[in-house]
């Protein structure tokens, strides 16, 4: 059917299991250039992402106008404060955290969902949200790539998608999912910022296997 | 702020992109076991997967009793014959198409989104499907993983999610998004499978990519 690669070797096995361990959402960056040629390693391991029915629909908005990244910063202010309201009693809490590092990173990408979707019913038909589960995957790959580069990826979720969407000029069958700061850092965290603020603890991986059916405790 | 780890070597960041680059998904399984011990590292791996607001939306459910997987079975094949009519045209193309190997694979996890996900408005307040796009960064964690045991992966999409939510008893608010199906395999595919077969063929990066706005070509 087809040939076969090698096998990886441990410190590959390795490797791969470091980078998944050690990627961060980070919020904190230097505002140094990235090289091109980094930019389009990462932009290559999105693009290799797997996709339902093959149809890949991510589509890329690199943001180099500088006052266009500050609109798009104001807008995820004002969803931030939005945000924080609908939070009640942990607003205060909310508002003095870090949520992004728009206006210090090196780049800006815009992950997008394509138009002319519908038309993609292969892995579809009962779930047409499985494009969105497509572009995380490529989002993901961009995330361990990044990670391998020495460079932060932090994605922001906090905006209007309609808002976004009109000021990037997409058509109306389109959406932005995740605006993706990009950049060097001091340092990565070495765990999940939102823990070291006291935000949320991780639960144990126990506690989200189940076997057979939901809530009945798996043997693993 | 935080300890810096060492950066990755040029052997690990080649690991990891020939993780991303060598990853299928896969159809075609061999069916002896899967060590545990490579089981709890995929797992771990999906675990470690980032997540809107910290909220690991991810519920996994192992399916260890045939009879059940039968039944998964079943559920996938009504939903295949279902998407091949709704093809029109290239119904019989799509029904000659091995979309799935759930019976011939070692291992059936079904990922699923948890119950009570409303409590959480971190990044979800306009966007509340954050939290599927945070399981499918799991799932390409657990894909990769996978890959570098040398394991195939399936993601089979082809199912009434209601049905099978019925079947695994979960709450009414939590979702299955994917039958992840796992096992040894006599060689990776060399392309992705859909593209092999003549089915659809892979776009290339240039074609997704923008600057500042939609459809302005990117000079990267």
């Amino acid at each position: 059917m087809t040939e076969n690669a090698a096998p990886f070797t441990q410190q590959e096995r390795d490797a791969v299991y470091r980078a998944i361990a050690e990627r961060r959402d980070m919020r904190h960056f230097r505002s140094e250039p990235i090289r091109d040629d980094q930019l389009k390693r990462l932009l290559n391991a999105a693009h290799q992402a797997p996709s339902v029915g093959l149809m890949q629909p991510w589509r890329i908005i690199r943001i180099t106008n500088r006052s266009l990244r500050n609109e798009i910063h104001t807008l995820v202010e004002q969803e931030r404060i939005a945000t924080a309201k609908a939070m009640n009693e942990r607003e205060d809490e909310f508002m003095r955290l870090k949520v992004e590092g728009i206006n210090d990173c090196a780049e800006i990408f815009i992950m997008c969902l394509a138009d002319k979707r519908e038309q993609h019913i292969f892995g579809r038909r009962t779930m047409p949200e499985m494009d969105l589960a497509s572009v995380s995957c490529a989002i993901q790959n961009m995330w361990l790539a990044a990670r391998v580069e020495g460079l932060g990826m932090g994605w922001v979720s906090i905006f209007d998608p309609k808002e976004l969407g009109s000021l990037l000029h997409l058509p109306d069958d389109a959406s932005p999912i995740a605006i993706l700061c990009l950049g060097h850092v001091d340092a990565f965290y070495p765990e999940p910022m939102l823990q070291m603020e006291n935000w949320r603890q991780a639960e144990a991986l126990e506690t989200v296997m189940f076997e057979n059916q939901w809530d009945s405790p798996s043997n693993l």
